[in-house]
């Protein structure tokens, strides 16, 4: 009796949740993500072939990043081959090195991690704010208490004895993390804050747009993200020549000259092609209407979910506007351990969702790293699943 | 009257070269190299458009891995980012790690020791033969002999006790190295042998395509290349294995799973997007159009050149066949003092010229690492103008 209690209880909340899901999207099936092309994409990338201006140089690579400057409200922008590209050479350029170390949340997308590893350096996992997904600026406070030593040059690991050079602190599904907590304590600590917006374009935390608060930040473009390029990422910065850094490393690092190959250190290939920034500059143009219809269906989500039991969706933290890229839902703990079934059973019925990424301090090759304690992160891990989200549902 | 004489004959020298080149290009102005979109470029990047698949997933990506394999005659084609990612990630499963030391020649584009470098490995520099422009096989021999003592696992710096790995031949310009002369030393030495092939689509040694020889190998499509994809490169190999792990690293290293998010090592996002690869695709079904246009074109510069002293135009080796990417003139050592008289006469022309790369190991990031005696790769540094080189010329 108990357990067919149980039972029913559980049925009926996959079916409330794919009610709600039905009540905004309607029938058939929806994935989680996808681009839409209604714009000029065809018109600049036939432009763009036309003028045989595929590849390392051309016109809408220099427009797509003067926009995107002018967009965020970072003095410059440098469009790169895609968003983990643009975090290594933000956090490079931030002076981060082999055998350094750097905070990141474990909430996050293998790639923030990664670009940490790419550079010989090892990252920390510290955890997130339930109200934010981000890091929680509070967790990171006791942890840097409990590992980091001030020096002259900034701060050291007391245990390991190597340089702390750097937090990342990265905006879930596009709602922005506390940049005003994690600013003072990089301040007080002296570690550069290198943020990861690979989610958040549109995104604004007390009205400043997200990605240039620190040094440096890091956007992406990938195919499924707010606006496209296919493959696609900008390093943002407000210093010029940290911006002039970023485009002569990741060009190769050639001195300018008529005809000589000269490199004065180890550059990159990460130049976005002109190909991929004629689409980014079509879907640019189409970002406010994107942006409009994400808001919409956060609200008619909102409202479709308000009457389901044991879900909350996700809304913009307190001053911040989110571009809500992602629409997330939390579970309450009590039927975490449904979760599972939720996901089966709409990806069952057409509509694509999916759980958070696996936590990255839990992933075979971050396992042995060092970690603060990351109860929040775990929990949100357990509860959280995403929901169709393309622009044009709402 | 001694000077005057002098000087009559260097003027004589860039006369005759730009006389020779307008006979074969005819009067206005020429880039060295410029892509050609005749084909299906504009139908096949719209209907990427329009499936909206343009980034990590879609069929023209499949569809180019597979007729890069048929064409070049490798088991398996994985389609990258660009040809540094895929050098990189080649060296990376011939088991290139960091500590080691890898043999690359000193004439060669700086992406060639990069890849090396990302890897936390050191590069070598050896020197070329003046008959293929790649690396010599006899000088490599001398420097092995100089430098590495056999272990259990295969060669080991004698002078800094850490692994030599690997050796990087490159097909300069399209022109095929000697292979089976490094095939036998690198198995002599157990060292792996991966080619730099980002030159040589569509070359030929001993009639079988170049690109493969070794364990792996990398291509690239960057915009000045045979065909291009705006930007990318692939991995070419006749492992299975290896190819399937070199898919499964350039792709994040995630695990296949229907909603999950596990990355099982730390991989890159090195993917090609698809609207690239439909690029590719329409390029590809032009490649035998372009490579004959690049014979034809050989054939009427040396035509042309045969008349002008002390420049000789350079052809393919021995028992090969070469793309004809880039059209190589070699100065005489006797007037390679007029170099740079004639890259301003020729530029000033209107007619697009350069010299080799900067040699690697001059470079300032290089400058410190281990070299054999390169006296012949400094020649032809001196001696080498690339001349207008694009499928349609001729
Ligand atoms: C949080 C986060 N960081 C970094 C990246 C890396 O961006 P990309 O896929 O363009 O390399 C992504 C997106 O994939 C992301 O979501
Ligand atoms: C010899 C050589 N190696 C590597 C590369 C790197 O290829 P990519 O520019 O596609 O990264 C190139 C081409 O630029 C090259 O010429």
């Amino acid at each position: 009796m108990q357990q067919d209690v149980a039972t029913a209880m559980k049925t009926s909340l996959e079916q409330s949740v794919i009610q709600a899901l039905r009540s905004v999207l309607g029938d058939g099936s929806c994935v989680l993500h996808e681009p839409r092309f209604q714009g000029n994409e065809q018109a600049y990338v036939q432009e763009c072939i036309t003028s045989t201006f595929v590849s390392s140089v051309g016109r809408y690579v220099d427009r797509f990043e003067q926009e995107l400057a002018a967009f965020t409200g970072a003095r410059r922008a440098v469009a790169v081959v895609n968003g983990t590209a643009a975090l290594q050479v933000a956090l490079q350029l931030a002076g981060v090195q082999a055998g350094d170390e750097v905070i990141v949340p474990t909430l996050t997308f293998v790639a923030t991690a990664n670009a940490v590893h790419y550079l010989g350096a090892t990252p920390h996992f510290v955890d997130s704010a339930e109200d934010t997904l981000g890091m929680d600026p509070a967790a990171l406070k006791d942890w840097l208490k409990h590992v980091a030593e001030p020096t002259a040059a900034g701060s050291r690991n007391r245990h390991t004895g190597c340089p702390i050079r750097a937090i990342v602190p990265m905006h879930t599904f596009g709602h922005p993390c506390d940049l005003e907590g994690l600013l003072t304590i990089a301040h007080d600590y002296r570690l550069a804050l290198v943020e990861d917006a690979a989610e958040s374009l549109g995104s604004y935390y007390q009205g400043q747009h997200t990605g240039a608060f620190g040094e440096l930040g890091a956007l992406s473009f990938n195919g499924n993200k707010v606006i496209t390029t296919g493959g696609g990422g900008a390093i943002l910065t407000n210093d010029e020549r940290l911006a002039d850094h970023a485009k002569h490393l990741t060009t190769t690092a050639k001195q300018p000259h008529r005809w000589d190959y000269v490199h004065d250190e180890i550059g990159y290939n990460f130049r976005m092609p002109n190909l991929n920034a004629a689409l980014g500059c079509a879907q640019f143009e189409q970002l406010p209407s994107f942006l409009a219809s994400k808001r919409r269906l956060a609200e008619r989500y909102a409202e479709a979910f308000r009457g389901v039991e044991s879900v909350r969706l996700m809304r913009e933290p307190k001053d911040c506007r989110s571009n809500y890229w992602l629409q997330t839902l939390l579970l309450d703990e009590a039927v975490a351990d449904q979760r599972d079934a939720v996901l089966t059973a709409t990806n069952d019925a057409g509509l694509m969702t999916r759980p958070a990424w696996g936590l990255l301090h839990q992933l075979p090759p971050y396992q042995q790293c060092p970690r603060a304690p990351l109860s929040v992160a775990e929990s949100l891990a357990r509860r959280l699943i995403n929901i169709p989200s393309s622009a044009g549902l709402a």
